[in-house]
């Protein structure tokens, strides 16, 4: 019993994110009851209330995943060797489209972000602060090598990760999309030089 | 009676302007009405309407002034000469401070932000572009002194500003303010080390 469960229950907590998910992009967060979740899976809701005690634990697992996988992708760049200036432009660029993906355009998610920040800040700033540590990594691979000029590592990680706030802030994604303003290479660059890469034209 | 008007009429605007900004700080933008605003000048609604035909064109007006003094401040220090990072710094920092002070805080002018960004975005599109401009006149400046390295001048005048977003956009000052991040100075020691500046320490 104990081990038929074991395997069962990690596969149904998994359905009921994806559907969530699907759900939150389609009708948005607010609309979407954990009534309408449980008849999506043809269980009942006290099911899912076995599963996620509340409709926020069901958000913050759904936005765990989302920012879970940009993270998975930071890192896969961030070790994977190689000059530091084409990987860390690689990173900032990954960075940007999946977040675009996740948060902008037709689908709802965009509301399931500002719940996320009234309501579940500490999960977006774990996820912050990872994303800042892993583009720090690459910052610290390419200071190693010669290619970047900085001083202060976690300084220079937190500069260049506020500098593109445009880029990476769902919100401002959104806001910026249709305002004037730089390209992301544009950008990219001029974060580039402000880590004193050699390689770079400001 | 043309010459008497012509008096009157300009300080009657301004002071509807001056109780107008007073209430939305003090009340906020969404609850403070035509009538308030009257009341508090001791003249009619009608008399107000003469001067802005809609609360809109009030706000669009406080929103406008508080705009253009961030903006004569701005134009004071690009215009002062000197040497230009000094002067980039300062101008930077009092775009941060002004717009703190402004918009961010006890007071609730942020609503008012948040309005006019969505019902008059050009007005704010046209403040944006002056600044960004202005940053750019002091960047041309330090590019034409060789304290700063750059070949594209609106490109990194539009990088510089566009870094600084979470110091100078009113909705990210007041998002961030408690949050991590870097300081204003380490930000600004960013963007200067981003325009190839010769005494930058990244």
């Amino acid at each position: 019993m104990t081990l038929v469960s074991d395997h069962i229950e990690p596969d149904t907590r998994e359905r009921i994110l994806v559907v969530a998910e699907r759900l939150f992009r389609q009708i948005g967060y607010q609309k979407t009851t954990v009534a309408d979740i449980a008849k999506e899976l043809r269980m009942s809701p006290a099911n899912v209330y076995r599963f996620f005690d509340s409709k926020k634990a069901i958000h913050e697992g759904v936005a765990r995943t989302l920012m879970g996988q940009v993270e998975v992708a930071a890192m896969v760049i961030a070790n994977r060797g190689g000059p530091a200036a084409p990987r860390l432009r690689e990173l900032l660029g990954t960075i940007h489209s999946m977040n675009t993906e996740r948060y902008v355009g037709d689908n709802k998610l965009h509301e399931m972000v500002a719940v996320a920040m009234e309501q579940s800040w500490e999960v977006c700033e774990a996820h912050m602060l990872l994303i800042t540590e892993t583009v720090g990594r690459v910052i610290g691979q390419g200071a190693a090598s010669g290619e970047f000029a900085v001083s202060d590592l976690p300084v220079a990680a937190k500069c260049a990760c506020t500098a593109m706030m445009r880029f990476f802030h769902p919100q401002m994604i959104a806001q910026c999309a249709t305002k004037p303003g730089p390209t992301i290479d544009e950008m990219i660059d001029f974060v580039l030089a402000g880590l004193g890469s050699t390689g770079a034209a400001s």
